[in-house]
């Protein structure tokens, strides 16, 4: 049984997320996607929210489940009895940082590794922030995330959303 | 007739970016520099103040004229009858944001094309940023600003700035 | 009128190319797609079959013209009456290398400006040198170069190609 | 059954090479390590010379073969019934053109993933080239390379080795 | 007499940082840790527990001392009497920040040299951020700090540190 | 005494070299250029042409001097009593390979030191190649490489410079 954790933030999912996802369910038995609480104060959605939006847009991966998580990810990992931390990799600054933090969390514990997998090409320029952006000033998202969390923005954002 | 957009917060405007209007201003018949509004409430100079910073500064290009800029940068280009959008491209780390954010932009609209251009090389190294906090600390700007620019973040600064 | 010149060696025209000339094609009154002669001494094609391919591969883009160009390009451009040259940007290691001729050739002549455009997303794995990879070990092409191009592939690579 | 293909040239392998082997050792039911054949002519060391120095230094990874591989690799590797490529990450040189050939391979195939592990940092300098040239120029290799790839540097180089 | 200052806002000290002290120890005469203390407020040591933190790090280099900065850098190295400002590089994004920094500080002040020293490569993974993050969320710090920093660090976050 | 090596083809030398040489010269009591033999065979200059080309262009500047150098770096560096390489770093590409060479210098003699100095951000563009190739061309070259040098290629390229 091999096992991999998917972490982040997910505040909110987008389609490149979904597609490291599918991707990583592919490749192991069980994917759980780790969804960071301690950023949750800060965040535009609650933590809750946000397992919901992810729980809502995994259709059709039976052997992927969601599950919070705070403190060090490697603990997380242990705790979960997978062997390998999934990242996805999009551009030269995701690789400079995904590089400090998986050769850190290989100090923490050398039994658990970090791979990296390629989101689709036309997912690269995706982020949360950026979707968030775009949602708040009244910008078509429907192309960049599921539709659970397309109808989540424009909730969020109707009040403040620039007439076009 | 080919329009032009470069937008910016422009908190307050470097050499740099004049570098850049003034090449855009010889490639096209009109250039907007357009401010964004939204980045207002944080920055040191009010909307308006960078906008007047910005016209005493532009001497001598007659097709260059200052907007606002709020919501989607896409929609205010099409609403300006504009083509193309400019940006400076200085340094890696601009690279990879420009480009994230002129795919993006293509997505929204693909009738508008993002071009760049390199600034002058002595203004490699220049950032509104990193000219505020070394007029914050006492240091002197006159290299790197235009005139009046100077002469504002003087004004501002006078309280607080380290005596040489 | 505003003339633009794309160098480069087209050893042999990519659709990453193409896509570059049809961007450059409407933002400038005229472009010309200048041929490297030096470099083919040690290209796949000859010259005149890299020009004959380009001019295959235009329809549709009147104000395109194709010519061969050696020496340096700076006088190139001069002589040619543009403004401008015009470059594709992929990836950081273009970005560098672009750099660094953007900048030597401004000092060569600091009345030429170079732009950078971005191709659409799925050609930025795109090389002619990697496309010529491909077909020389027998994959299929069709998705990387316009139809003259794959078709004067297949018959240099006739030979030698693997069997799938 | 989940079989990974990790190709390269291994002209000669080093210790970084056995690090990433014996790391998807770990994560799949079975390694082929593929070394290509077609760049056999300008290494050092012949395609059957490559071989050998993998197989005598991969003690204790039982779950690991190595084959040779010409044409295509994405052909090789639905051949071979594996469903991922490994491949090191060292640096941001190696990322990009990784990202170029894990697209344009995507792009051959979609059924095949490319995935990236890190080395140990300790090995984030090494290449074959790097080792080729110090052995050459009479330097210590022992650290870089596994004890046969040692010894057969050694022999190779024993007459033009610079005295200390 | 060659004296260099190694400036940082140490927040707190980790074994990069002592390192590359290590290295500009042997390398110049006198060498001053200059704590910026403009950065004090938003930190989580005080501006003394830093510098105390350091000097109680700082064993057998008798040629190292610290002291307190504020204004600009360039004019702290001018009234310190030194010529060099050294800096460790371990990544890219390190590279482009530290360049612009050393641009701009050879345009404010030309007789100062910026130069860059590498730490081991164990410790290019550090940085004061991460380690702050690893030591509040529990995780064990003992190999990234000095024994008075990995004290200090647990004493501050005794209270809410995640149970393992 | 402290001594440093500023290792290199010099083929030949450049504005941007002798930068960073005098750069050197003013942090340390004897700085030596050493000359790479080995990669003599391809290059457009022989070794003593080189090696003369740099002692014309050292004028003003008495500790320093020109030596040939084979084999390992380190070697050479501790034969010479030498406790530093010093390097210019001018983009990433540069960055990335002389973080790998110092590294594996580090490796096979720790007691070697390797520190980067910038040149002249106006010499950030120049290279021993693009100089070449631009006389080689026919171009203006006084702006990049001192007048032995100018000199030297004009001699070498005479017959066969492009008429403007």
């Amino acid at each position: 049984m091999r096992r991999a954790v998917y972490p982040g933030s997910f505040d909110p999912l987008t389609n490149g997320h979904l597609d490291v996802i599918g991707r990583a369910a592919r490749l192991f038995d069980e994917v759980i996607v780790a969804v960071a609480v301690n950023s949750a104060k800060t965040g535009l959605f609650s933590y809750e929210e946000r397992v919901a939006l992810i729980e809502a847009s995994l259709g059709g991966m039976p052997n992927v489940r969601v599950e919070r998580f705070d403190g060090l990810l490697v603990h997380f990992v242990r705790r979960s009895g997978a062997q390998v931390v999934v990242r996805g990799l999009r551009a030269i600054s995701d690789f400079e940082f995904e590089f400090q933090m998986a050769l850190m969390n290989r100090k923490l514990d050398d039994t658990i590794e970090t791979m990296f997998l390629m989101p689709k090409e036309e997912y690269t320029y995706l982020s949360s922030r950026i979707v968030k952006e775009i949602a708040k000033l009244g910008g078509a998202i429907a192309a960049f995330v599921p539709p659970a969390v397309e109808q989540a923005l424009h909730a969020r954002f109707d009040g403040n959303a620039t007439p076009l």
